[in-house]
């Protein structure tokens, strides 16, 4: 795969940077003198990047995919959106460890929001190992990104939304279609990271050693045991910054071992989802998902292996 | 019944605002020349105030009332603890709606903490009109109280604890002693109430209207409506300054009729505990219920339209 290059509207810090970095800027016509005033060179038209490239993963603000839509469907390019539109503007929804064949020779997919995402990846291994037959989760989202000054709230718990269910349950069943899932979302004043709170309900009576080692033995999950002291999203986002990650992201999911209770078929379990990361390594499957270029495993660890993600136990 | 007085060991700012508002202060011994440097009025030592008085209520900080009791007894007072102390502190643990008669005749009572009187009030309202079978709860905790600048977390999602369950369900179950409950806690960066996210299954399948009457018929529980829009504990907290509620104060539940959300027998339910609060008229009954003074209707009556407490729906 090749970056063809990457297109902004506003000529701020984060198109100076793409530049800086040797990634090819694009923009619309309109902003163009914004764009020179700016000092920020400039390689064409998003039209012309387009026309070059083979399909299109738009990353958009939510609604604006669904709008831009019309643009790649007169250039017949397909496209790749993101959770934060509505499922129909795509063919159907994404998740690479749930249903990657079903992304196979579609022109319109989207890939499911962070949340979705992250609570997917460990419904689905679950399920791999276990007759899930019911989960409740409740998620506790982090108020704004790091970067995003005018969100907050800044010192309130916020129902999101007040009436059940949060749209998350609705998402997840455009995936898995026939789960019995009920979530109930909280906005708290936090950057780093959201927490979800799931009970699912099994089959059986696993034990906690086994749970553990169904989400550690899965791609893109990671454990956090007792000993490593951690019990927070802070501390977690250190952990990936003494590592060296880059802008400290953590796309995979991380669960904390000692969360996981288990009885009578009831499993408790909490992870930590990285909203900014945790859909890149499943747009970059998705477009191969959809160009055949890959089967599932193939391309799940080419992914994993470029990007650097860990499994198993983190610490 | 009359306060005799208050105790404070150190001479600061709520020292001074109580001898403002006429409440008479004692202190410890040891502390005399700190209150003289201050220029706050003392009234005499804490001793003095134990022994004037028939009965003590303890507010101190976790563990310091355990060591305080030794006093209690050999001064032959009873006395009143609060949650942050450990059950076996006292005789019973205590909740207005739920075991008033329990502690009737002690000498020690605890009145459980913040979280836990909040959601025993709501179980016990529960339980009142429908068959309670089992209850899993999500606790978003508020990270410290207002006035306290040395806590944390500002900027992060900490699991309270890591490990199941939280000492809520522990709590709950020193009253209701054969409750089926579990809770997950987790703190979040704000400092105005603490949010409960409660599944509760029943027998049978009460409507979402049934649900709301049981609740709004109670004392010490409010709800809002959709209506009025308010979808967080800052909306909460602005109504009630709004209201001129001193300080703000909450001591009722509030909860949001429109999260109720019932089916098959499963109840979901979202509420705001006010964790400044909360425990005080509580702790005003638990004078009654040791005293022999009023029967439990007459005492939460009395408490109630004393403290100028609502109930139904609040807007």
């Amino acid at each position: 795969m090749e970056l063809v290059g990457i297109s902004k509207l506003n000529a701020d810090y984060e198109a100076a940077m793409a530049v800086r970095k040797g990634i090819k800027l694009f923009i619309d016509e309109s902003a163009k003198e914004n764009f020179k005033k700016a000092g920020i060179e400039v390689a064409g038209t998003k039209v012309e990047m387009i026309s070059d490239s083979q399909i299109v993963i738009d990353a958009t603000p939510d609604g604006i995919g669904a709008k831009n839509k019309a643009l790649y469907v007169s250039m017949k390019k397909p496209a790749i959106f993101q959770g934060g539109e509505d499922a129909d503007v795509a063919e159907a929804s994404f998740s690479a460890l749930c249903n990657y064949d079903e992304a196979k020779g579609k022109n319109y997919v989207r890939v499911v929001s962070c949340n979705t995402t992250g609570m997917l990846r460990v419904i689905c291994t679950l399920k791999n190992s276990f007759k899930v037959r019911k989960i409740r989760a409740v998620l506790i989202r982090r108020a704004a990104d790091p970067r995003e000054v005018k969100k907050g709230p800044i010192n309130s718990i916020l129902l999101n939304p007040v009436e059940l269910p949060s749209h998350h349950a609705v998402d997840i069943k455009t995936v898995l279609k026939d789960l019995d899932i009920l979530t109930m979302a909280y906005v708290v004043p936090t950057t780093l990271m959201h927490v979800h709170a799931l009970t699912v309900q099994v089959d059986g009576n696993p034990s906690k050693e086994e749970i553990i080692n169904a989400l550690e033995s899965s791609r893109r999950i990671l454990g956090i045991s007792k000993d490593s002291k951690i019990a927070s999203t802070a501390e977690i986002v250190e952990t990936f910054r003494d590592m060296g990650r880059i802008r400290y992201d953590v796309p995979e999911v991380v669960f904390f071992e000692d969360s996981i209770h288990s009885s009578n078929g009831e499993i408790f379990l909490t992870y930590a989802v990285h909203q900014e990361s945790i859909v890149v390594p499943e747009n970059i499957d998705a477009v191969r998902a959809m160009s055949g270029l890959k089967e599932k495993e193939e391309s799940i660890s080419l992914t994993d292996s470029t990007l650097g993600l860990l499994r198993g136990r983190l610490v």
